[in-house]
């Protein structure tokens, strides 16, 4: 930057006041990249897919980066053993500037932070973060594979749109992030949905941000993969109105545990979803162009709306789901769990699939589920992957899942 | 949490171990905040608008705050003396925890970050943070004024798309954000237009993010002082298709200047823009219901763009605009100047506001083009402030601004 400022200085004063003057109006970062530091890149993702991280930290003792890229460590905790993100020190040059390489990587999205003398801390030099409940991660992409439909690619693009709906079962009005796809303003026809809810601790911008739907729709639509469907993606925590910072509660930090999760009221009142869609969009409104789907808690509202609304969807997908209630937790929508499965049998569907992770700590609730699936003839699709409880298989569920819908 | 989770260990096993094991599949943070340290909220607003900051960093020597709250300083450089945020030692507490608390502080919205031993860092407890260029900040609001204004209120609330249309003018596909008020999706009624433009380094994220503009609008038309009408933010660096990270380009780090910046070929295409808005939204499509507004190089390009498009637009606002073209560049659009601005006064127009900051380093540009419309007797509306070239500035020209339009 400061090469380009010299060579052009004479002939366009004018554009590098104005140059100049709004990198100052942008404030602490960009003057330290201007007068403090060196232009860094960091991630820089190298031919050969290894992937180089720079942070400039002259006076730091000890630099580390943790992600979701290096081999996991085991933590013990009195809850039991979990995988977590591996650690890897880097490596500081004469100038001050820590570095570290990874092997080569298979295609992914991946997350990290810097670790700076013990303190957490994120990139300064990369502005793609994802929020994640409350913690905000750096994120990158490897290309090649997955990362590739991860990636906005040169190929139609649909529309996401945030929306408020009213739900008089929740007695308020709250936020919706709707995914139409490429000419669905343009054409006169009726479209498939796919509602596709997210986990504990999440909201309506889990899918869209962490999930990245609206890239992996475009890209199989435009493969011929996936059928054009619009993706419908609630939040579905019936105590809050929307997002963390997007409802009249402000900017508050957000929480893993709300109050009324789980309890039934969300899987009650998800006829207020269907029915704002219903008359607000060009949909397809009968059974076998309705799908919904969802991780973890959103596998277990899924599971659970599409029982106790027997006849509603052909398609049913549970991505690491949470699979039975608390039992003391009382709601109708919890009643007669074998009956109302027996129903949703007898009245058919196309297509129940399950995905879970080897090491996913909700693997053996997943092996009780199917045990009484098979317990009553209940067709489904069982897909087993490495790892856990991750967005990187969430990923790839959805990936999976969205090109055998509407078949 | 940590309570929580003793207390309801027994009873709620399958719930906790979900809980627990989504935090650890958020990974470092969370974490961090589970079993390394506490339960930090920063910033807090307090009760008479002070606002406090927390850091946990108990080996850090010397932690600083620095925020668009502070008094700036001046910093002295090659090219002039430059007002910049200041800086503010924060205290470290026994637990190791820093603490900085404000002054009372005017209802608005602030950014920050820290400095840890030298190191610009983000708030690890803030969620809220806000790219400008290639730079990220924690930003928080202090209500009970103009920073109600920017904040998620109990009102009906518009929709705001990411959307992507054809450039015919630019031979490629371009991404734009619109918001559509309250109500639009409902009812049968042509709308008014405002077509939002950014600045150099901006995109058409700019205006929703760092502008509060859906927030803005949503509440002024809930308040009655300004009419229901659909927001254009369209991205004006013809060289990209859209956003950092939202185009083919994939996850680059973003830069301020780019090729093709303020050479005419955004004005001379934006009637793309106006095409595209006018074939697929219900609008006024006449002068009256036209309005055009930009900050700095969105100023100037509105300024060009209303006299290129002589009687297209009915409200013309140049927020701290840079004024005129520079000399060395060739186009259509930047000729005879003064005769097409003679021409735009002939057809007339509603309303031409300039709003200025007394302290822009583009002020005495101001100073000029005013004494040039003032030559060719072209009636303006002139509001100077206190401040610069300051978002903080933008979104209170934007809040006067809706408020004379379409009136």
């Amino acid at each position: 930057m400061i090469k380009y400022l010299n060579l052009k200085l004479n002939k366009m004063k004018a554009f590098i006041s104005m140059f100049l003057g709004l990198i100052i109006g942008c404030g602490v970062f960009a003057q330290q990249s201007l007068w403090g530091g060196q232009q860094i890149v960091s991630p820089e993702v190298n031919d050969g897919q290894s992937v180089t991280f720079r942070f400039h930290a002259p006076d730091a003792d000890t630099v580390m980066i943790t992600g979701d890229f290096l081999p996991t460590e085991k933590l013990n905790t009195q809850w039991g053993e979990f995988d977590v993100p591996g650690k890897a020190l880097m490596t500081k040059d004469e100038k001050g500037t820590w570095t570290f390489s990874s092997e080569a990587l298979e295609s992914n999205l991946y997350s990290y932070s810097f670790i700076v003398d013990g303190l957490y801390t994120t990139d300064p030099n990369n502005v793609y973060k994802i929020r994640d409940v409350a913690s905000v991660f750096d994120i990158f992409i490897v290309g090649g594979g997955m990362g590739d439909l991860y990636t906005v690619q040169d190929v139609p693009h649909g529309t996401v749109s945030r929306r408020w709906y009213d739900s008089p079962g929740n007695e308020m009005q709250r936020r919706i992030t709707i995914y139409t796809p490429p000419g669905y303003e343009h054409s006169k026809m009726k479209y498939p949905v796919l509602y596709l809810l997210h986990g504990m601790g999440g909201d309506e911008e889990a899918w869209i941000a962490l999930g990245r739907t609206s890239q992996i729709l475009d890209n199989l639509i435009a493969q011929g993969k996936a059928r054009p469907m619009i993706v419908v993606m609630p939040n579905g925590n019936v105590a809050q109105q929307a997002a963390p910072g997007e409802s009249p509660k402000g900017l508050y930090k957000p929480t893993m545990q709300l109050p009324n999760t789980m309890d039934g009221k969300f899987e009650e009142t998800f006829i207020d979803v269907i029915g704002f869609i219903e008359s607000n969009y060009r949909v397809e409104a009968k059974k076998e162009y309705r799908a919904i789907a969802g991780l973890s808690m959103g596998g277990f509202h899924s599971l659970h709306i599409s029982r106790y609304y027997p006849n509603t969807f052909g398609y049913i997908g549970l991505f690491s789901a949470a699979i039975l209630p608390n039992q003391n937790v009382k709601s109708k929508v919890y009643d007669n769990i074998d009956e109302t499965l027996m129903t949703q049998r007898e009245n058919g569907y196309n297509l129940y699939w399950i995905g879970m992770g080897k090491s996913d700590f909700l693997y053996q609730s997943g092996v009780e589920y199917r045990a009484k699936l098979d317990s009553l003839n209940f067709d489904y699709t069982y897909i087993e992957t490495e790892g856990g409880h991750t967005w990187s298989n969430w990923r790839v569920y959805l990936t999976q899942f969205v090109q055998m819908l509407f078949r």
